[in-house]
Parts: C-alpha cells; sequence; structure tokens
C-alpha cells in the first residue's frame, strides 16, 4: 500500500528483530477483504508505505534470544491478531485488544505486514505455532484470520446444543462461521448468501437452510421458517450496521448475535427498541476481533489435523511465487463470482 | 386503569382460584414508575379497566387444591414476574419471557395487578415467597421488582471483583443496581443522578463517584476521571435510546453494559460505530426482564435478613390504607423532589 | 421388578391421570444398565412390584385438563428425568435435582417405569416433546436416555474448540459421549474401550485414538501418546469409583472431568492430591444426572433431524413386540460381545 | 531456609536483572503458612539455602530495558505468583500454571524469595501493580497472598446472590473468604473456626453463623441449621483431605465447593460417593491457586481504596526492621492464640 487507492512494491530493509521476536519469511499468504478496506475504503485511516497481509504461513529466519521453542528452520503458523501477553488486557481474557481496543493487530495496521519477504513477528514463542506435519502450508494460511474469526461467531453467540442458528453472510469468514456452529452443536442452521460456490460449501460445511437476501427481508423469511420462533444465535459475519436489526428481529428472547464482521462506516448500529424487548429481552449484541496468538493457533491447527475442519475448501484461487501477490489482492477487491479465497504460495 | 390517561376505582369480582393458584390478599403495595408508564404513556399500548399493580406483599386467602407450600394466613412476597415454569422459555433458564418474550410479566400487563382487594397469583408454589420474620412488609414490597431488578443489572453487566462501574440513574431501581454492583465485588462505583436524597442513599449503597448529567456528556466525564481507561462495567437504570451511546463510549473493551431500563419510545438503540470497536471491542450489550418467582424471591429476602441489603431506605412516603392507592400512584406520576418510592400498607 | 434379583410380570391398574398429566402406550422402548443395577445390584434399595424402564417413545391416550400441547394420539419422546419445573431447584438450573437430589428422576425409581402397557407422565407440557417427522421410534427412544446423557458429559467438562478430550468407557453412553465432544469442538479425542463393534462406532462417532484398559494404567497411557502434556477434559461413562484417579492425573491443570457415569458401589471416590496440584491445580470435578424435560428433548431431538447425531447406530438388537421386553433386560444384564443397546417396538 | 527444619541468615549476590524483569527492595513483607510448611514439613521437597517469602510489598531498584510502566523508585505490589504471561497456560486463562501446574508460584518456591535485600520479579510490567496512595504498605502486603487467595475461594465456588456459604477454615485466608463471599452476594454465611479474634473478624467481615469443629460433624451442624437443605457454596481454607467428606454432605446439588486450602499430606482426598449424588449430583470440586500479575493486584488494590474490603484487620503482630523477619516467621510456625498475620516494614 503506497497511499489510500494506491498499491505497489517498496523496498524496505529487513525488520529488525527484538530479544524476544522472530523474523519470519512467508510460504503461503492469503489477501483478506480487511486488506481491501485498507486499501481502497480507508477502513483505519490514511497510510502511507504500509506493507499490507496479516494471513500467512512461513519460515522462521531468525529469532531473539530469549525464544525457546522456535528456532530458524522452523515452519509456522502466523495469526493475524499477535498480543502483548503480559498487557493488563491479555491478563483480562481480552488479548485482541491488548494496550487499547483493537490493539493486538498490529500486521499491516500498527506496523508493516507479512506480504513482505521478511516480517516481524513480536512475542515469538507467545504467538508463533508450528504448522503440524501433513498439514499444506496454503491451508494453514486460513488459520490466521479466516478460522479463527469464523468460529469466534459461535463462541461470541454461545451456541449450545441443539440451538437454531442463523450465519448471515458466507464469505469465507461466514463458511468457517457455519462449520464453527455446528462443532458447537447448531442443529437447524440458515445460512444467508446467494453465490453458488459459496452455497455448495456452507451445505458441505452444515448448513441446512439457505436463505438469500432477494428473496425478501431476511427476519421475515426466518420467521416464516420457524413458524414465528426465531433463532437461538445468529452470527453476524456480513452486511452492514442495519443488518443488526434483522438480526434483533429474528432472535428469541435470551438469545445471542455475535458479529465478526468488520463494520466499515456508519454512525451508529441500530438496534430496533420494540423487538429487543424494550430493552429487556435479554438479547445479547456482541462482537469480537478474534482472539489470536500461540495456543489459539495449536488448538484450531488440531481441528485441521483430527478432521473436524477443512479449511481447504475455501482457497478458489492458488498461486505461486511472491510476485502475484498483488493479483491475488486485486482479486480479493473485485470478487469475481467465482471467487472465495486465493492463496499464493512461495518457494525460496 | 380505567383508559389511557385515566385512573380510579372500578368493581370486579374476586378472581377465581385454579388447582395450583393462590388469591392473595395486599398488606404492602407500591407504585412504580411503570404503572406510570402504563397509564400515562401507553407503554403496552391501550387498557381498559385494567388493574394497576405489580409490587406487593400480602396475605394469603385461598390456594387451589394441588397447592403444597402455602395455606390461607401465609403472609407472602409477591414477584412482579410470575413465570410459567413448566414453559420451554423457563426450561432454558429465561423464565421471564415464559409463553414468549416478556411473557412473565402477568401483573398489569395481561391480567390485573395488585392494587385489588384480592389478586390472583398463578402457580403458587412456584411463585410466592414466604415472607421471612422480622421483615417489614414495606420493606418486602420492594423486593417484587426494586430489589431484583437492580440487582438484574450487576448480573447483566457480569460485575466481577475490583471492576469499575458506572450506574446511570440513581431512581429506585439504580439506587438497587449500585447496591448490586458493590456485592458483585465493584470497586470504584460511579452514580449517575442530581436528586440530593437518591445522592445520598447512593453514596450510602457504596457509590464512590456521583456524576451529575448537567456537567456535561457521560462518557467525556467518566473518561476524564478515569485517566482515559473508561469503566469495565455500565449498568443502565435510566435515560433513554440515547444513553447506549455515551456507555458504548465510557466502556472497555471486554465489557458489558447491562440495561435494567424500560425503553419506553423511540424506534432505534444506537450502538456508535466506532466506538463498538468497528463491531469488533467485545463490548456486550444486554437488557433483561428481572428474574421472578419463588426462589429468587426467597434469595433476595436472605440478602435482608442477612443485613447484606438495606431497601427500607428507598421507602421516603408510607401511607396506611387501602384508599390511598391512587394518591401514591400519582406522587408516582409527579415525582416530588424528595419522592424515591411510595409503600401503601394495609389493615384488613 | 418383583424384588431383588426377581423380575417378572405384574399386573397394575391403568395409572390415573392428574389434572397437567398424561398417560402414554409405549411404541419403542429400551432396557438401560440402570434397570440392572436396579433389579440385581440394589443400586437404589430394595424395591417390590416396582415396573422398570425409563427409555421410551409412546402414544399419548389421555391428558389432563390443563395439558395445553399435547392429546391422545401424538407420538411422543418421554426423557427419563422428568422434572417438577415449579421447584425451587429447577427455578435455579439443576431441574434433575427437583425436590432432592436426583428427585427429577421418577421413572423405575420412585414411581412405575414405562416397561408397562400404560405409564403416566407428569406435567406433559413441561415433559414430553413430539417425535419430528420422519425419525423412527426406535431411535428416538435413544433420547430419553443415552442421548442426553450422553451429550451431557461434553457440558460438564466444557469441551472447547480444539480441546483434546479422554472419553473413558464406550458403552452406549460414553459412544454418545465421543459423539457429543465433537459436537462441541474437540480436536484429538481419545476413546476407552474394547469390544469391536463399540470402537468401530466410536471412530465413526470421531474418535481419534482407541485406547485399552487392557494395555496399562489408562493415565500413562494417555500421558505417553500427549508427550506428558495430557488432556483438557475427561468425560468418565465407565470405570468406576477409582477411574478418577487416572483421570485426574492424565488431565491438564485448568481441565475439568464430567462424570456421567453411575458409581454403584464404594464409599469414596478418591482424588490424587499431589496429582490435583495439592488441592490448587484447578482440576474441576463435577458430575451430574442428565437434563431431562420437553426442551431438552426438542433440542436433542432436532440433532437428529439436521443430521447431527446418529443415535440409530447405537441399536444392536432389536424386538418387536411387548412381550420381548424382558428378553431385552435380560441382554442388557448378560452383556453378549456384539451388544450396545435393544430395543423393543411394540404395535398396538 | 538452610535446609528441612533449619532457617538462618544466608548471604548470596544480588539477582541480576533481566530486560523485562525488575530488582525489588521489600519494605514490608509477610510470612506465611506455606513458608512454614516449606521449611518445616517439607512440603515442596528439600532445599537448601532458600530465601523463603512471597508476600511483599517493596520499592523498586532497578529495571530492565524493557521495561515501560515502572522505574526505580516505585512502591509497588508483588504478588506471590508472578505468572510467565505469554504461556499457552496464560493464554488459556490459567497463568498460575504457566509453564506446568502451580508453575507461577516461584518466590521461595523455584527461585528466591522477598526475604531479601533486594529480590528478582520476572516481567516487571506484567506482574508488578503501583501501590496506590493512602495504602499502607503493611496492608498492601495482604495483597500478594491473603487477598487473592481468600477471594479466590468464591470465584471457584461460584457465589451468586442469596447463597448460603460455608466457609471452612478462618486464619487470614479464610478470613478474606469470608469477606469475598459476601461481596460476591452472599447472604447467610457459616465461618467455621473457634479462634475469639479470628471469630471476632469473621462477623466484622460479615459471617453470620460461627460453627466450631468441637460441637460435632461439620456436615451435621450445617445440615441441622439449614433444615436439612446443607448450603449453596463451600469454601475450603482449612482442614485436611478429609474436610471434603464434609464439605460434600453439608453442599446442595447443584453447588459448588472452592478449595483454596494447600493440601500438604495424604494419598487421597476423598468424595463420599452417595452424598455426592453416585456421581450425578452436579456437586462442583475445584481447587485453585491464586490468580497473580499486575492486573489481579490493580483490581485488589482498588478494592482496598474504594473501602470494599480492609485487610488491615488481619495484621495482629507489627515488625519494624528487616532483622524482625525470622522471628515474624517463628510466630507463623508457633501461631499463638492471639496471631492471625504478623507483618514486618523495613525502612533503608
Amino acid at each position: 500500500m503506497l497511499g489510500l487507492g494506491k498499491t505497489g512494491w517498496i523496498e524496505k530493509d529487513r525488520p529488525v528483530c527484538g530479544p524476544a521476536d522472530a523474523i519470519v519469511r512467508p510460504i503461503a499468504i492469503a489477501p483478506c477483504t480487511s486488506d481491501v478496506h485498507t486499501v481502497w475504503e480507508g477502513a483505519i485511516g490514511d497510510r502511507h508505505n504500509l506493507i499490507l497481509g496479516h494471513e500467512g504461513v512461513g519460515e522462521v529466519v531468525e529469532v531473539g534470544q530469549f525464544v525457546v521453542d522456535f528456532k530458524p528452520g522452523d515452519k509456522v503458523i502466523v495469526p493475524a491478531i499477535t498480543p502483548d501477553w503480559n498487557s493488563v488486557e491479555a491478563q483480562g481474557g481480552y488479548s485482541m485488544h491488548s494496550g487499547g481496543m483493537l490493539g493486538g493487530w498490529k500486521f499491516s495496521n500498527i506496523k508493516d505486514g507479512v506480504f513482505a519477504e521478511f516480517f516481524h513477528v513480536n512475542d515469538a514463542d507467545g504467538n508463533l505455532a508450528l504448522l503440524p506435519p501433513g498439514v499444506e502450508p496454503a491451508t494453514a494460511a486460513m488459520l490466521s484470520d479466516m478460522v479463527p474469526t469464523g468460529l469466534h461467531g459461535s463462541e461470541l453467540a454461545g451456541v449450545q446444543f441443539g440451538d437454531t442458528v442463523c450465519v448471515i453472510g458466507i464469505g469465507p469468514v461466514g463458511l468457517m462461521g457455519v462449520r464453527g456452529a455446528v462443532l458447537r452443536g447448531a442443529s437447524r442452521l440458515f445460512a444467508v448468501g446467494t453465490r453458488p460456490n459459496c452455497v455448495k460449501i456452507a451445505r458441505e460445511y452444515g448448513a441446512t437452510d439457505i436463505i438469500s437476501y432477494k428473496d425478501g427481508p431476511l427476519a421475515d423469511q426466518i420467521l416464516d421458517k420457524t413458524g414465528g420462533c426465531g433463532v437461538d444465535r445468529v452470527i453476524i459475519a456480513g452486511g452492514d450496521n442495519d443488518t443488526f436489526i434483522d438480526a434483533v428481529k429474528m432472535l428469541k428472547p435470551g438469545g445471542a448475535i455475535g458479529n465478526i464482521n468488520y463494520l466499515g462506516e456508519g454512525e451508529f448500529v441500530k438496534i430496533p427498541r420494540a423487538e429487543w424487548g424494550v430493552g429487556m429481552g435479554h438479547k445479547t449484541i456482541v462482537g469480537g476481533l478474534m482472539p489470536g496468538g500461540r495456543r489459539r493457533m495449536e488448538k484450531l491447527a488440531s481441528l485441521i489435523t483430527s478432521g473436524r475442519i477443512d479449511p481447504e475448501k475455501l482457497i478458489t484461487h492458488r498461486f505461486e511465487g511472491f510476485e502475484y501477490v498483488e493479483q491475488a489482492l486485486l482479486l480479493m477487491k473485485d470478487k469475481p463470482a467465482d471467487l472465495i479465497k486465493p492463496v499464493v504460495t512461495i518457494k525460496w
């Protein structure tokens, strides 16, 4: 990112490795919709000469003197969120907000990202995870952001055995939201989306009903299909501020909305007063940045190795060679009909 | 309530007692702000010849054949919320929404209330609690609604040891909100209000800082007093839909807002997008009707008998005689400066 | 059950239907190991002329005057646990202990069970669930006890995304414990058992590693296979009081043991002091009777209709005709090598 | 500690300060019963020339280059538990077990303690907290261990509004256990102990009933005083392995036992099978080492500054001068009748 709306290649010095840090060379990287937000929508403000990218798997090339568990040559999963683990926020269970709201999000935000020949990882022991044998780097790149963000939806919404769930938006995050809901015990699962390949994977991941925006207001459709009862949980992985209106309307009292969608514009999210039970309906609304760090990466990687999730299905476009990063990013911007997620693998 | 904006006395037949029910005669009753909403603001729509009142202590005069634990002559606490305990909602932990959102709220809503010579209580074994020896009926009348609603604020907001808490609104519910937060482990506690007698009791209940609406935007004041950090929890017991804007702004990531304020008008509650962390700040927003029923009444009564709470302080005006009910209700409507809560005690 | 160690047929009057109750005729019933405990091990003391059985699906033949949601002719799932929903225990979230510890367990314990031409169900609206279209009665009979008990293991143990879990015992309850752990997000899953058909289904339900008692102490095997780390959660669905010793030893600090095994004898369950962290290891130990009632049955039935669980696999022996109940019960007592669960279906 | 059973003064080099660490000089220190366990009971095995002590307030004399929030001259609270915050255990919410069970306990265990002219604190930014203005160092020394351990009892046992609680043992930790239970909403509170000054403070901290071991089995007494119902929560802060037998017996189904007592000997903790509901009573048993670190210290210090807790009452013996440390330690060993907690303050 050269500036708002401009991308290109820049030369920078190799980053310096602190005593607890690591320098990593990417071997599989993926652009994210939030990279698109950053460059073309100015979501995090104007930035100049910022290296993009926060999804990737790499090879350690250097570690600081206090790093114990990693060494050069190790293949590692790099989470999009790399917290300062000794911050008071992390101590309180909200590591993604270490040092301030969203403060755990460093790559391509407050420091250079992973679309570089070498990138810097703070607190290597706390933030990297070994790539398990048998897992493809391209697949593991989905663990940086798509998998943890998607699965966090169910954690936020508190899915329980037998819950009826609606997942709004079935891009790559929403698809993992579908899979996560199934893995938390959802029974009937409404997935909202229209793109054919996303619909196909939503079904493979466990969606039982597909809902289209085009067939009328979402809440009406859901209430209609549930005999007026609504759903126990809503996971929002797409739409905009007004999506919450539908979400509240379709939600049962005692239910919860878990938002994992980046809300890029508008002043207010609107909660419909009456359907929110005049403030007394026990309809919980919460959204949260994905938890990152080593433990989370290890836990989620184990879901791949034990066959519980298969994020490889998200990858629709593959490139080989670092030079294809920009092309992959532009794909993410242009969103051709068959795109879910592009990955660039790199051999050094 | 004769109709919107009109109150007066009406004659009705004594209610019929079902096999699991009880008929109760009031011995201490209190009007509530929501009675005022009902009559003069049409909060629950137009109603005709509805007997008002949902806060009271009474004496059982009749029980159904399947009632085991109560008998005529028993002095009982009557909760404002009397759920159908075998409903699927109650089985799922949300008894206040039994049979539908807010469905546990029956008195002066979907059936006649307690401002009557005799009133009906559904499921006596499940919804009544014995008045403990030594507790004044007038004080115990605060257990119907003020205490459980106020204390629910801290449950919704999830107060933990050492949390900094802001309670917005210090009418009778907010004051119990203050006390509840202290009893859940709050340390610094900001109470927002201005009326001198409420401020005095807020301090007695444990508020450490008093904030006035008149001194500027609430969030600015709180952020200023906390070095920009904000608070861990917000309990909303006053204000309106826009109060949530301030609440979100003053809240730390990972914190929660517990609303116990009836939102009487306006289409939307507004959540400020940016301060809500672009949907990713882990700032939980939830509001909920008080849990009612027998167990809750017994638990809260035990807080009085063990000296943890002293709701008697809420009572600023006392009347003796059933005929004073209307006067007490009008007090609640007119809110003189020294009013917190009026109670009418009755000798039969 | 005629008395300890004796079974046979007895004639009793058709039970009387209270105003909130139902009388049901079984159409699919299954004997349970606890029936065996009751008759041949005296687990609940000496009983005379007690009708056994607490797993079944039936057809409503009569309902009381206050029953709203069921009528004669309805096919219904009957949970083994039928709580008194207005009890203080149920109001506090522990309906299975309504009226006292384990008090929600009524069938074949404090009243006659379901192995009868007609049986009585207390609080029909609160305790029955409609058999969903397309679900076989024999399969649905697994919802009475095997499914809710098995799945409760993960709820007790608090399984989270990516947890390593050990399920000790893979009889029918343990197998559902395996499935439940997968449906709560377990990754690596050790199942302890040896019987070939159970092992086969354990794998189909998602076990990744099979452990045999015969290959040495369980904790040693698990620690060995996890590089000394142990597991995050243990679900105990077999063994005896001493099984907890192994469970504590294999458990990580911060982990939990969820027991769903009926402990039939011995004075004490033993917790190894040192491995329990000298009392400070945050290794939670809890066991609990399954939650019953209507909502639970509906939730779990929805897991069948949405394809998340397939309890039909548990059924290894099928009988048709009420007269085969005793034979099925004796099978459960004798446990032939190929037995998991027998079911008797009945046409009237 | 020179060796098992032997104490004395030793000369050691001043510890070396790592880049994230601090070197601190004590200004108020307190011996703990666990120091006694360590020296005279060999609780953590034989140790030679280990400096004891893990409770103290001090003044920073040196910080590493990466320390941001502390500088020489700062008065700081030092927690007994100083975790490695980037460990996977801490990331999972169990910082006290960082690096292995109880691994966060470093002082006077795996490294020298605070009874030294200079002591070393790992991760200063993550583990120290500023002494708030107006709080006496001697009082603040109670925040190292007595307060966080005592209050953790209620967190483990999950005390809710109106719960009946029994705190077994009212030494300094148990007394803070009493106070913590009140601050989580306990109503009736049984405190088990006999020493007059402890009993006096237990009442001041909110105990409503005092129980003596000498008046019969604890469970019998509690069941007698609660009409056979038992209590909702038990906090174990004294006794031995067999104390759990009484605790389980006095506990209601759905209740929990939170152990904060160091179990120094014996092979097994015993859980009475029948009263534990044959494994199905939902009686949760958990014990845990106190959470340490900066955030916890700040939170608990705020409970002092806001007047919620007053741990100064625990201090019965005061010494001034570093040379009195041994005398204070021997007091803790000999436990004179009027002792609760000795503190040594030091002026340099």
